[in-house]
């Protein structure tokens, strides 16, 4: 892993504000679990309305908090009043997600002075070992002017 | 553009029932707009709650009615008892989306016995000539058995 | 499609300057069949070197072509003295491909003064209509200063 | 890490006679390095050949064997008399590759009756440590009756 040297020392509580301030996050329900440079956590405790028919989470909305993952994670390199913006997303879908909740992990693999490439998964959590539902990659842009 | 031949004669309102049994679409407040062999048209009018922290629409809700449109493009040529998963998809994001409605397009570009390559796109309606701000590619597998 | 106002008048001549001087397309043994602002046509002829184990061209080299045509799509809209680099790409393989030659088709979707997405696809050259191999999408980055 | 049991138990010879087989990848130019279940390394020497317009090995070369080491990993797991074929892969280009060796590290992450989702990675070989310079992730089909 490579180690991260954030460039705005009040990273965490500028992540956690913007967090608080996203109406899609809140109305999935997510809450952020872990910040670090170069990481972040997500957590998707499950409620009826993220499902799709058969009653697996939707894979949008699973799909939902890996970006937000990525993009936090990125956010946590970010300089002070740049922002993030997501260019481009792929995920697999590993298993079905059942009604545990979600973890979303978000990791920068390679920083960028523009783009960032992180690596998202999912897992469910479970007893014993949590389910790996999700893996993904993203690419962030860093946008210099976008606050919040 | 390939030409279609439905499996099941009822694709129609069996995807309407589908849809209307998805209780994350519903959370995002879609409607169908376009059911033929091959092809759907999704349609999410704006609300404050799919906005991210600048105020446009989320990645996360935008990626989730292409996979939807996908989605169903593809159970519109599933035989009957046969349900469809998102394997895998990938989305580059063209421009941020503002606050006109949505249209999501699924097509199939390529039928098979098993996986079915859709393409995505989502339209911003705007005056004039719709704006296009997303792309992507979904990889939608046949799950016989799987009703829904 | 939009319409496309190259920066570099030139373009033409650099492209095929630039394309005559990768060795890698040269292993190939690919040509330049069109060139126009945003758009890009390589051509390969079948030889049994693309194949793979089972007498199919493989998906490595239909992935280069594409990259390379999607490549070229973007470097037509470049300033002078600005290269090009990938930065991702994704495909997915429609059918195999046989002993027909190839080409790929570069188109840009997505122009920007940093980023431009473009989409790729293969077909392979048959008798009535081609055939349809390969489908992708590909992120392109200018590089100010990369000649070539 | 899954713990991957092999339907064959001959499955090392069979992917080395199919590696050899590949005319394609002895154009390239690669060996197979390291053949276990659910692990596939192949490493390839620089040649001139490989590179582009600038002199770094093509995306394409890498693209390839990272395609061809993610198909291997999932053959280690295929039962006998079963082929494997790319459905669709997807890469992130970290950094330009130079004049050192390539190794493309291919790992199954999920493995199944018919999709196995694999991870690929490429690294350049240098002093010190090894640069990461492509991840990708690449889905393969199970297909019986495919020999070789």
């Amino acid at each position: 892993m490579p180690v991260f040297e954030p460039r705005d020392p009040n990273f965490q509580e500028r992540i956690a504000t913007s967090f608080a301030n996203q109406p899609f996050i809140s109305l999935l329900g997510c809450e952020l679990q872990r910040v670090a440079p170069g990481e972040i956590d997500i957590r998707m405790a499950f409620r009826p309305e993220h499902a799709q028919q058969h009653g697996y989470v939707h894979g949008g909305a699973m799909t939902a908090i890996a970006d937000a993952a990525a993009g936090y994670a990125a956010m946590t390199l970010a300089g002070p009043g740049t922002g993030v913006l997501t260019t481009e997303l792929k995920v697999n879908f590993l298993r079905p997600a059942g009604r545990g909740a979600l973890v979303a992990k978000g990791r920068v693999i390679k920083p960028g002075r523009s783009l960032n490439i992180c690596q998202a998964d999912v897992f469910e959590e479970a007893e014993g070992e949590d389910i790996h539902v999700l893996t993904g990659l993203v690419t962030m842009m860093f946008m210099p002017g976008l606050e919040g």
